[in-house]
């Protein structure tokens, strides 16, 4: 026998989250995740999903039906979308300004398919512009592919003006929303996009972990007309709805397809409440008056924002490094003197600049007030 | 504006759990799981990683180098092994005895590999026989995957055997460990098992969503080898293994791949450490102990084990339903009066068996207890 190690329980310290995600977690939504376990196909659990699928789809303002958690994170749901949707040999317009456009386009190619990419800067929103070009070169494109709030940079894109694009030229639309959802303007069904996912672990204030993803009428279209299965079986949204709503094929009874994380599903019940009775306008707001408020402390220390002003995401402020500071150092005296966590640049901006995050029960002035207040501290 | 729907706080029940899983949560659980939410880069967080990777290896009874949870539920720890292992052409020995030797098969046509099926009874083992008849008959034949614990039946197969059996035949096995894990005797490096996958939410008694899942060099090598991609972004271990434990391409230095369902991996720390604590060897005799009480109790009720004694499993007991009983009323009663959770029967079993979970946790006295009162009560 392996002998068995000696360890203590982990005791983690109450940090203060502003990097790119986690954000902090309303304690409310800790709480609720440790009530008792469940089972995943009890009555109440399952009514506990309606309301849960009801909540999202406020949220995301849908009313589409094929709307529900992913039991995985973010990068999860991104790959939902692409295996279910997108078929081999199929022509996928990717805009890539920054990493998760990247991911995208990786996820495109792992399907078999062809990824188109129109590049724009880091730090650029997506360019409608070059997006219109690239679909006027490609009629035979079926998806136009982008990322809403690019976390690797703070850049925000106009989702609707691109799914407008995306429609007017035959294609459906997959959008990234996982830093975008409950921090800034998003309606689903008005602009008329066709298969989103996001993230528990942003301007949701949830534990990490689950993916919300939502696919319009045109877009379950798509995948019951598939000529082939679905890559991923885990993911395979056929399959995943028959335990979400139960089917035809199951007599609308719920089957088993997998066991759900009930109390992750518990704490991402409770965040969606919170957002719904703070309503989804008054968070905008709560997040553009913080962002303001920050930002102006930000420049005030003398620190460059990484986006233009006119595509500025309020939730992810990535501003550079200034010359001759330490990175590292910066970064480990605010975790350890302040327990406060900013986000390190990814990708491109590795090293070069800071991701501020003020995401869902972060965006709060006291978390500004502290973020400044340690920044001049270590910075001065 | 889609208004805001009105939703209370949902606060479930306090339920016995002795289904199928998700099984008792240990308190302790439960209360890890709900401490604050650090960054999943945090060094803090990243030196828990290390020790639960130790605790994993532990209870798996390997020393494997690529050994973690993935970020998901079991099933998508099944779908970790084959979309990483197998490629497209590869032939595959699939043994099938109950639902997960069947949703292997699907994962096996998902990467467009060629499953052979050895086929069993349900509720009996895997027969090292037909097993070996399959091998000597496909010696092109590149891996064998069985289920060790069929959580459909109760049948626990001869792992050891079917993977000396891989050995000599030059296969790698991919063994089905989601029942099995803290609850039977699994010894992963002495048994020659290349690769593996479990569940959070049985024998281990954590919440549900995470697969812990480890790999033999051997496995290692063949990932290494593979001459095209592995179909999922998300469950690919050589980008995963960059954040669980770095790599020479990012200097030792961990790299972000996904989001890390932080407050849950708090909750499997937990688990294993409790595991630990007791004793993997004292664990298991604790489950066959509880077993045979609630063996002799069920017998004295005039149930009927689906499996012979021989290849039952201690924490999965699958009886027949007494003829004449409505199934649907009498696992409502035990719910609805008792709290009690019991499972109903899956595929083939449906209506047939019902299927009482003795796990982790769950595998205590009080819990037969009240199980054989309740069902005496409800029965008679």
């Amino acid at each position: 026998m392996l002998v068995a190690p000696y360890i203590d329980a982990f005791n983690p310290p109450r940090r203060t989250l502003m990097g790119p995600g986690p954000s902090d977690v309303y304690p409310e939504v800790l709480a609720a995740q440790s009530r008792p376990t469940i089972g995943h196909l009890d009555p109440l659990f399952v009514g506990m999903m309606d309301e849960l699928k009801g909540l999202i789809q406020y949220a995301f303002q849908t009313t589409n039906e094929m709307t529900l958690a992913v039991s995985a994170p973010g990068s999860a749901g991104m790959e939902t979308c692409f295996v279910n949707l997108v078929e081999a040999g199929e022509k996928v317009i990717v805009c890539r300004n920054g990493v998760f456009g990247e991911r995208m386009r990786q996820n495109v190619e792992r399907v078999g398919a062809i990824a188109v990419v129109v590049d724009n800067e880091w730090g650029e929103a997506v360019s409608p512009t070059d997006v219109e070009a690239a679909l006027r070169a490609h009629p035979d494109a079926k998806f136009l592919a982008f990322v809403h709030a690019e976390t690797s940079t703070g850049a925000l894109s106009d989702a609707k003006a691109l799914c407008a694009l995306a429609k007017q030229y035959d294609c459906l639309s997959i959008v990234d929303a996982v830093t975008s959802l409950g921090g800034v303007e998003l309606r689903v069904d008005e602009w008329g996009i066709d298969a989103i996912y996001s993230g528990s672990q942003k301007c949701l204030s949830c534990v990490p972990g689950l993916s919300p993803v939502s696919f319009s009428p045109a877009a379950v279209e798509k995948l019951k007309a598939r000529k082939t299965p679905v890559q991923s079986w885990f993911l395979d949204q056929t399959l995943v709805m028959e335990y979400w709503s139960g089917s035809a094929a199951t007599g609308g009874k719920r089957s088993y397809h997998h066991t759900a994380p009930v109390n992750a599903l518990y704490a991402l019940h409770e965040s969606l409440r919170l957002l719904a009775n703070e309503g989804l306008e008054a968070a905008w707001k709560r997040h553009a008056d913080m962002h303001q408020v920050l930002r102006q402390g930000l420049e005030g220390l003398g620190l460059k924002f990484v986006v233009d002003e006119a595509s500025r995401l309020p939730q992810l402020n990535a501003v550079y490094i200034p010359e001759g500071i330490d990175d590292g150092a910066v970064r480990s005296q605010l975790l350890e003197s302040y327990n406060l966590e900013i986000g390190a640049g990814l990708g491109a901006l590795a090293g070069k600049a800071w991701r501020i995050g003020l995401m869902g029960f972060g965006a709060r002035r006291e978390n500004v007030a502290l973020c400044l207040k340690a920044l001049d501290d270590v910075l001065n």
